[in-house]
């Protein structure tokens, strides 16, 4: 017989399958047991009566992996509709200790360093689960938008030779007789690749060796990076930005509706047309009005601020999301700057910042300028220099942080929730 | 006037069109001119008899970006059937030196390393260009199949605690006041995924510290990992695989027929049923009768008999890939073993293995025994363990080589030339 998956159960009442998974739950009653079978596509209830069959798996604890030959029967109260009797149960692999955390829970009840560390079992938490099975939609719906709009994928290197952005907070590798750098971001690779397609992105993870204890900080995170020539106006790229946006949440809310419910969340509220923009100097102006706090105009906002604002583009505009465009100038090499502001951007949902890009600086005597007044080695950028000497279009790019929009869907307080195996300060494993 | 692609031109004969790009080619006939653009879309040509035109580009040079306005007319000997006549030039960015590369030939008269130090501008050259848009579909390609049989994608981490193999050939990095090592494979984080969602899939770097000087080696590659429990037999991975095979091969037909055309080659020709398999012993045994050289049979396959393999392949199956099953026993930790051979299975594809995969222990004791055998230290690989401890079904995978995948779809010599930006024992940059 072939294999039946649990969802499938409910297009074969009243006939016999085969079906493999985990045992996730085992209710003794006495008479009448309920195993709930976990496999790829969800859960199903097994009744068992026979009590030679409940012998069988109630010496073993949950995860067991078993094989069950069984008769599907219509059931109001079961979740898919169906439950599986008459169950011939075989183990094809016991678990013959009781698990460290009960990850069968509807909730783990643990802190989150004990979830994390053990991890592989607790990602099989039905609601845990749901987090990245979204993730995984988050990545195709990316990379889906993009391409529809003539955007190509490429692989950006880890390695690099130089630190891409400065030399601050950069994880130093041992590379045969010298040294090596891990990416900070692909941010080079994806303006030098502008000059051969024109639209770009590249899905890749980035090193950041900043030793920050807070539920914001990770050392390597999957940033989600898109770069665009012959841009006209910031208009034309926050556009691009936009649909990508809506494109991932409609995709999450078309293919993880379940996921969705079992958290009690709805994705981001977004705005019928074009999304909010406040320029950074604006958006310190009305803060002060409302909080009377005043932040400091040279340094970028901080948390709270990002949260004040948010509260506002909620309250003026019903929308989770805003645009903080031109913040005050920075010291990057290849952001083009407007007198005392940057013509950059931010998207903010929920509180946090979420995605990040500026308008770049397209010429070359432009930008060996900058790099010499802000004392950068030209030597170590050579490559970079010659998509710049060799012809680059007017561009500019964008970078979503994979693991902040999946925290932010949930809401979560920490981004190591939305993380599958979280690096940090203190956490290189599992 | 809203910007048109070169390739959209074919519909907007008789019409004024706004084109944007690069200039790739100029040739000065004198009464007429000839200017080939570059955009995302291709290449198309615009016929200057304006001498005031004609000025404004041919002080640049090659890279030169463009703004034209100009009208459609048909042509028959152009390239898409159609080019642009009135054009009115605005330079947006000019080049003021000379390449040091001529790109914009059809061939690049340069050798490998020179390419390769130039590669923000030899990438624009349009055989090279081709070459990393069939990469592209390669990756949309494995995704779309491994998601259709309900793989899901998930992100592994790239810094590890612990090597992820082996002690040999890892990098070592320096993580705050201890150390870190970079991931050699997804290996162990997908082997604890099957555990969450049965089946799994990932696209990563992997870094490999081995200090070869070959065609074949980079220290930062590309991988495509698969995984999936509850598989019952060789047969049951084998047609997954090959369904992927199959399917990253029509879409690149489908996709890249133009790019292929450009090279002259077409994708590994398959058979039309299941792909050949032989074991690694009879192989030896063919290669003997063939050859009259005898391998070493406690070693792997050398590149050497990997194409004699191949050779045979072709002409006994007509088809330019076959399954090596069987392999020696080998000291992984994780790999099944059946008398004096494992459960393994590499493809191989013109010459070179190209997939790698096995059957894996997933039974918990017996994996604890094999590690203790082989000296593993346990405490080293406790979430690896964990996940077995606590259930795992029988299970396998496999691990495609982006970069080789690429290569043979070429046939290039060099693995260097399907790498966007190789990283080797000298190279680690651009």
């Amino acid at each position: 017989m072939n294999r039946t998956l649990a969802t499938e159960c409910k297009n074969k009442v009243g006939k016999p399958v085969l079906l493999k998974g985990w045992m996730n739950q085992l209710r003794e009653l006495g008479k009448i047991n309920f195993l709930i079978l976990r496999d790829r596509s969800g859960y199903i209830q097994l009744v068992i009566e026979d009590k030679k069959e409940l012998e069988k798996v109630s010496k073993y604890y949950v995860g067991t992996v078993i094989e069950v030959e069984g008769e599907v029967q219509e059931s109001k109260q079961a979740e898919l509709g169906v439950e599986i009797i008459k169950p011939k149960i075989t183990v094809l692999n016991p678990v013959e200790e009781a698990p460290p955390v009960e990850y069968n829970k509807d909730e783990i009840q643990a802190e989150l360093p004990t979830i994390l560390n053990y991890r592989p079992i607790t990602l099989r938490n039905r609601k845990i689960q749901a987090v990245f099975k979204v993730q995984a939609t988050v990545l195709e719906a990316f990379r889906e938008a993009l391409r529809s709009k003539d955007f190509v994928e490429f692989r950006n290197p880890v390695l690099m030779k130089t630190p891409s952005e400065s030399g601050a907070d950069v994880f130093e590798v041992k590379y045969f007789d010298g040294k090596a750098y891990l990416a900070q971001s692909p941010q080079f690779y994806k303006q030098m690749m502008v000059g051969v397609f024109e639209r770009v992105f590249t899905i890749s993870p980035v090193f950041r060796a900043e030793k920050h204890h807070t539920n914001r900080h990770l050392t390597e995170l999957t940033h989600m990076d898109g770069e665009m020539g012959f841009v006209t106006s910031l208009d034309e790229v926050l556009e691009v930005i936009e649909y990508v946006v809506r494109h991932i949440f409609e995709k999450v809310n078309e293919k993880n509706a379940d996921e969705l419910k079992l958290w009690n969340v709805t994705t981001p509220k977004l705005p019928d047309g074009k999304f909010p923009r406040v320029k950074v100097k604006e958006a310190f102006e009305m803060l002060q009005k409302r909080t009377g706090k005043s932040p400091d105009r040279k340094l970028d906002p901080e948390p709270e601020d990002e949260r004040g604002i948010c509260k506002w583009a909620m309250e003026e505009y019903n929308s989770d999301v805003i645009w903080l465009t031109h913040y005050y100038k920075n010291k990057n090499l290849y952001t083009q700057n407007e007198g005392e502001f940057s013509l950059s951007y931010d998207l903010l949902c929920r509180g946090i910042e979420w995605l990040t890009g500026t308008i770049r600086i397209h010429e070359y005597k432009k930008l060996v300028e900058g790099m010499k007044k802000e004392g950068f080695d030209l030597k170590n950028y050579e490559g970079y220099l010659q998509a710049f000497k060799y012809g680059m279009p007017p561009e500019a790019g964008f970078s979503f942080g994979l693991e902040r929009i999946t925290q932010k869907i949930f809401d979560f307080d920490n981004v190591r929730e939305a993380t599958l195996f979280p690096r940090d300060v203190e956490r290189l494993a599992p």
